[in-house]
């Protein structure tokens, strides 16, 4: 199965899956490209370091998203992209690019959704205090962060966080569930049903793919 | 600290307080009284089994809020009530009954809020297929389910639940949060800044009170 894998930012998210992938972990899953909507981010010279083909579609380039999405659908088509992974991805997508990959587009999303959805997921949980947060891989629909949900991890808020240090302990978790729900997708364990997902193969205790 | 709990069903919260009484687990804190607003209610039964005072102020038998809240008051502060705890209780309290107990009135829900206020959290919770859920201690304002968050414990959802085995699993860490909330409290170890809510003396990692 080929992914291609989204990016904005720092990239750690793509690091995990590269590392995975060279260890193994991915399953059938290979990483076929990587792009960008930011020219000079960190994630796409991590990925070039990896020596995976990269593209940039840079959105200040198009006035329309409907021109945005398709150079992106070109860049993905052309590395025959069968799953496409936001990963740190923070453009919103368009219509024509869900209708071409239909139920294949997962978004990493830093909070427990439907909780925080939308930017600064870390921020909103933080300032509403709450003491579990985590982070949810899903589906990705029309909606901001409104998908079917495939995997949540939960973190525990510390008495004595900050924003940053929540921050990091649920990227911690995000590096983790992620690889583990490609590979499943890989692997044609997850299937939907009705908006709900199940992983098919777990733990006989039937939890779901954070606790692996 | 004498603690009323306010009760409308099956009163398994109620029982949990008790047995942890019993057992010299809450600290400084006794159930003075427990009050409800449902006549033959089983969480009564449960209380009068344990010889504990009780009340009974039937919401039907008051046309306005106003003069049930004064009737929860009245039951209340016969018993010299320092701390109020919702635990089950089905109905919103107004201005009045808050205004009365500033920061003294508690509620436990059945999901992570602010996800899944309301009524019936846990269905609300199934049926948004969510893969992490859990329980909330809050303080009571005069929103849903809106008030500071105090604890929160996270439930796994298993891929074979249902809404009824995914109900029980929260209301097992349910019973077990409220008592750790309540005797924190009467240890004098939360206090509340600007709406976040820290728990003092708890262990080096920091984690809130979810782990006790």
């Amino acid at each position: 199965m080929n992914v291609g894998v989204l990016v904005s930012g720092s990239g750690t998210n793509l690091q995990s899956l590269i590392d995975r992938a060279r260890r193994g972990e991915l399953g059938p899953a290979r990483i076929a490209v990587v792009g960008s909507n930011v020219p000079d981010c960190a994630a796409l010279a991590r990925a070039r370091a990896a020596g995976l083909p990269t593209f940039v579609v840079d959105h200040r380039d198009y006035s329309a998203r409907a021109g945005f999405d398709r150079a992106l659908m070109t860049g993905l088509r052309a590395h025959q992209t069968d799953l496409v992974v936001l990963a740190g991805f923070m453009r919103v997508l368009g219509e024509e690019m869900l209708g071409s990959f239909p139920g294949r587009i997962i978004n990493i999303h830093p909070a427990l959704l439907p909780a925080f959805a939308g930017v600064r997921a870390q921020r909103q949980a933080y300032e509403a205090g709450v003491k579990v947060s985590g982070c949810t891989v899903h589906y990705v629909d029309g909606g901001v962060d409104t998908g079917p949900i495939i995997a949540q991890a939960a973190v525990l808020v510390h008495e004595e966080d900050d924003e940053e240090t929540l921050r990091a302990r649920i990227l911690a978790e995000e590096h983790r569930l992620l690889p583990a729900v490609v590979r499943a997708i890989a692997e044609r364990r997850v299937v939907i049903e009705d908006r709900k997902v199940r992983i098919l193969g777990l733990s006989p205790s039937g939890e779901s793919l954070r606790s692996l």
